[in-house]
């Protein structure tokens, strides 16, 4: 018998525990690089995923290896640093121990960087039969997926079924459904048609459904407005105020009972926190996230915090919490670096959390963006460029932005999407529901 | 019901089909641009692999995408050309007619390219096992299960399951065995000491199993004894006239009745050609190859051809066929191009298959490479470059030529492999023998 057991060994250090190495965890843990304690890590992925690109690995933009960094590679340099990959099952907090998929572990500090996961919103159907984008696995699938299914539309002379191969249904018009549909008619329009020549792509339809009157409500109306026209020119089929009540794996119905046909139903319309069991005390807010002070101390509980998506600091000034993004998980993690810093040390004097909106992007095609920054707002190929300029930015590790700059450039002169792959044989058929398979 | 129809058009024009995407189809089809013909090519994926370089991305070196091109990609620009992704089952070869997983077709020439895959000499317990690398699903498998052990390794000290962790078994002293086996051993020394400082390396031991009394017998004797002395030097364990009985999962038995205890047992002892179903009149040479004239035809048919791995041209110089290697079928490809266009013209000179062997070469780490070119043997830092110039110079794509480029230089002066990334999991555990889970 291997022993059961995490291996991280007892020191007379304090240890911070750290669930989860998003943008939250990874902040927080480079920002804890001279603390006076014992830092580590479990994630379920032995990498950190750059989710803002995801929705471009899925549709065949950037390699898969371009948004994802080893944890390893990442905080090699730190002393005292512990990364074990496994999945952490329940907190005992009476007793500060951890129980995780490898073993036990007592904690002094812990801190819940777990994120978000889809929200189906309670609808089974849904979340069986469509795809959502938030891992890497998923991206891939859905690029497979996507593939596949142009190889298989080939194969038939059967409107409805060709259809149902080729038509895309996005649910959710945020920054993710907004860029995935670009993205699908940027694919749609350069890209496909130079692949499948023998299919008319004027049958491709590509609609993305909002719930609410309209596109990136986070946003402007302005920017809102303008993401919806660039879009609509792309030829994309912009559903507001329509919501889906439905979905088989074939037939998608919406809640006035309108349908359409598809066999790939894209799911970006909402995420809820993943917490974790043993928290009893705690207070979950709207969208299953702990609610933390604002030194992200989860309300109920001493020393255990929660930052990012999973955390909400509610106060008069966001009674809902800060938005569900990068942004604000990264500021909640460099400020609670520094307080865990001074608590270790005996200080008292902690800092609030302040967020620094410095706004939102969302990139629709070739050229088009919209990007409201402090009281500029800004559309077209600057916001654009823009949007470009801030994900590389952001993107760790500098060989990754260099492979990213030169796909783009590439891709922007080309006209061309060159991952076109198919990888991982096992992982395509896993999700594909029965109808799609080649014979039906 | 989808009709079950391939739906490649019929046209006046002959029809080419051509099965498998390698090297050899590859060639061929690019050198077909002028052909009179309809040319249409099956493969089981949508992308040509260059296997060459398959040990990279299973060491962490290269990303997955840098090394697979999308068929489409590649032809998008040829006219009367038609990629099918799907798998022929048959070939009836008295009506001309394919039977494949997505329909029956019609051809008037037919080119076998199907390659070869891991010859396990009738060992089903190795084969069962082992770990190939022959695609690049095999490569990503083998790194996340590298990657994967060593995160296991953490959580044990019993040695003899650390070892089993953490000890490599690679079988077959060939190129693909030398490459992996220095890859691994660069890896020990440079990479995961930093990654995983909590582990002795010290430990590790990677062993390389050849039954001939040399490595690398393909190329000069001189040749063989540097790879031998650099794999030493690198600390990589070489067995010369050793193979391998049994392989259990666990414990790999030797016919001298010597075992050592590994949970990966890499295979890259052989391969063997992979020959489809319906050719009860072709000749099987050694090596399940068929056997071909000059002209690249299957002995005892008109119009089916085969080139590459799963072709042997029998003659008084070549008893055995040309070597299984990419350079021989890529000529052999290029040649029945020729051939192919002067037989649809009606030119019945067609032109001899005539070998023309540019040398061999294998790299085994850093600095480190034997090249055997014609009258010319190279061996460290100067073979090590030419390696790497041969390898950029064949891989498809500028894009991708630049981004190799990019990562290699990088990690040579890192001394880094940054894509040490466990990606899908349903593919982890789907090879993965029971004993590797982590509460054995």
């Amino acid at each position: 018998m291997m022993t059961n057991s995490t291996r991280i060994p007892d020191t007379d250090k304090p240890r911070i525990v750290v669930i989860g190495g998003g943008f939250g965890g990874l902040e927080l843990i480079k920002a804890l690089k001279k603390v006076d304690a014992q830092v580590v890590l479990f994630d379920k992925q032995n990498h950190h995923t750059f989710q803002p690109l995801l929705y471009q690995v899925a549709t065949s933009g950037l390699e898969t290896a371009s948004i994802v960094y080893p944890f390893r590679k990442a905080f090699g340099k730190l002393r005292n640093f512990y990364f074990r990959l496994g999945e952490v099952i329940q907190i005992n907090p009476d007793d500060k121990y951890l129980e995780t998929s490898i073993g036990g572990l007592h904690y002094d500090y812990l801190v819940i960087a777990t994120g978000a996961d889809s929200n189906y919103y309670g609808l089974e159907d849904i979340e069986k039969n469509s795809l959502p984008i938030k891992t890497i696995e998923d991206a891939i699938l859905l690029r497979n997926r996507i593939i596949k299914q142009f190889e298989l539309a080939l194969l038939t002379d059967d409107d409805e079924k060709k259809n149902s191969l080729i038509d895309y249904v996005i649910v959710g018009g945020g920054p993710t459904g907004v860029e995935i549909a670009g993205a699908l008619a940027e694919l749609k329009k350069h890209v496909l048609p130079k692949d499948y020549k023998e299919l008319d792509f004027y049958e491709m339809d590509i609609h993305l459904i909002e719930a609410a009157p309209r596109l990136l409500t986070a946003m402007a109306e302005e920017s809102s407005e303008r993401a919806y026209e660039d879009l609509k020119k792309m030829g994309v089929d912009v559903r507001l105020n329509t919501s889906v009540k439905s979905y088989d794996g074939y037939t998608v119905t919406f809640n006035s009972g309108e349908q359409l046909i598809t066999r790939t139903l894209i799911w970006a319309a909402g995420v809820s926190g993943v917490p974790i069991k043993g928290l009893e005390k705690a207070n979950m807010v709207k969208g299953n996230r702990l609610q933390v002070d604002e030194f992200n101390k989860v309300v109920g509980y001493d020393n255990i915090f929660a930052v990012g998506d999973v955390a909400a600091i509610i106060t008069d000034e966001t009674p809902k919490g800060h938005p569900m993004m990068a942004p604000p998980a990264m500021q909640q993690g460099r400020n609670l670096a520094k307080n865990l810093i001074r608590m270790i040390k005996g200080d008292i004097d902690l800092i609030p959390f302040k967020y620094f909106d410095k706004g939102s992007m969302a990139t629709i095609g070739r050229n088009k963006a919209v990007v409201n920054m402090k009281g500029l707002k800004m559309k077209g190929f600057i916001a654009w460029l823009a949007w470009m300029f801030v994900h590389l930015i952001f993107l760790v590790g500098f060989k990754k932005r260099v492979q990213v700059l030169i796909t783009w450039i590439t891709s922007y002169f080309s006209y061309d999407k060159s991952n076109r792959l198919i990888i991982g044989k096992p992982t395509i058929e896993e999700k594909q529901p029965e109808k799609i398979s080649i014979s039906s």
